[in-house]
C-alpha cells in the first residue's frame, strides 16, 4: 500500500504558562489553532460556540510500542494501542472534540485541547452525532 | 511546516453487492478493516461490540475545492470544508465511530462505516466520551 504525503494546515499555540499542567487543567485552558494562509476560505461558516473534531499529529512519537499498560500504570495488563488513545501508535493522529471560543482571521481559539504548543493540524471538522456518537443500526 | 508521511495499516473491504447503497443504507453493511500483519499486535483488547473510531484516507479525493455547497445542495450556500464533513479537504481524511461485531485474525468486521472498498485505513482508536463528544468545562 503506497505512502501519503501530509502537509499539515497549522499548528497548535499555548501559552508557556500551561507548562506543568496535564488532564483535565490542560485541556480547560484555552490554546490557538492557527492556520495556514492558505486554508482560511474552508474556514468559512465556523463559529464561536461550535463543537469541531481536531486532528493533530503527535510530532513527539516514534509510532512505537504496539502495546501499552493503559495510562503507564505498570499494574494493568498491556493493550493493544489501537484499544487505547496512546499517543504511542503506528500513524500518531490524535482526534479530540473542542470548542469554539474566537475566530480572528486565520486563529480559531478553542478550549478542550490537551496538544502541547506547536503540534502540527491536520485537520478541522463539524462535528457531528451522526459520525461521532456509537453506531445503531437504524439511527440515521 | 514540514511534510509528514503516513503508512496506511489497512484496507477497507466491502462486497460488491453493496454497489449503488448510500447513507444510512450503505453504513447498515457490514465492512471488514483487513490490518496489515505487522500492526495485528496493536489490536489486542479490541473485543466484539466496542465502539472504534476509525481513521480513513478519502483516496479518490484530491483535496479541493475549499469550499462546498453542503450535501451538493446547490440552493445552500457556500460553506468552508472545515464547516462540514466533506470528502474534499486540504488533508482528506475521514472519521467515523463505528461498532465491532467479529474479529478473526488481521480482519476486524464492523457496522458504521460508508467507506468504498479499498479504501486506506490510517488509524484505530478506542471511542472515549471524553475526548469524543463536545467538551464541557469541568466535565472531566
Amino acid at each position: 500500500m503506497g505512502d501519503i504525503t501530509i502537509h499539515p494546515i497549522g499548528t497548535v499555540g499555548r501559552d508557556a504558562e500551561d507548562e506543568g499542567l496535564s488532564g483535565a487543567a490542560l485541556r480547560a485552558r484555552p490554546v490557538r489553532l492557527v492556520l495556514e494562509p492558505e486554508v482560511v476560505d474552508a474556514m468559512l461558516g465556523l463559529e464561536p460556540g461550535d463543537d469541531i473534531v481536531v486532528l493533530f499529529y503527535f510530532h513527539r512519537s516514534d509510532g512505537r510500542p504496539l502495546q501499552v499498560h493503559p495510562r503507564g500504570d505498570l499494574s494493568r495488563p498491556l493493550r493493544g494501542v489501537f484499544a487505547t488513545r496512546s499517543p504511542a501508535r503506528p500513524n500518531p493522529i490524535g482526534v479530540t472534540t473542542v470548542r469554539i471560543r474566537r475566530i480572528e482571521g486565520n486563529v480559531i481559539e478553542v478550549v478542550g485541547l490537551d496538544a502541547i504548543d506547536g503540534t502540527p493540524i491536520l485537520d478541522i471538522k463539524q462535528y457531528e452525532e451522526h459520525f461521532d456518537t456509537p453506531y445503531e443500526q437504524g439511527k440515521d
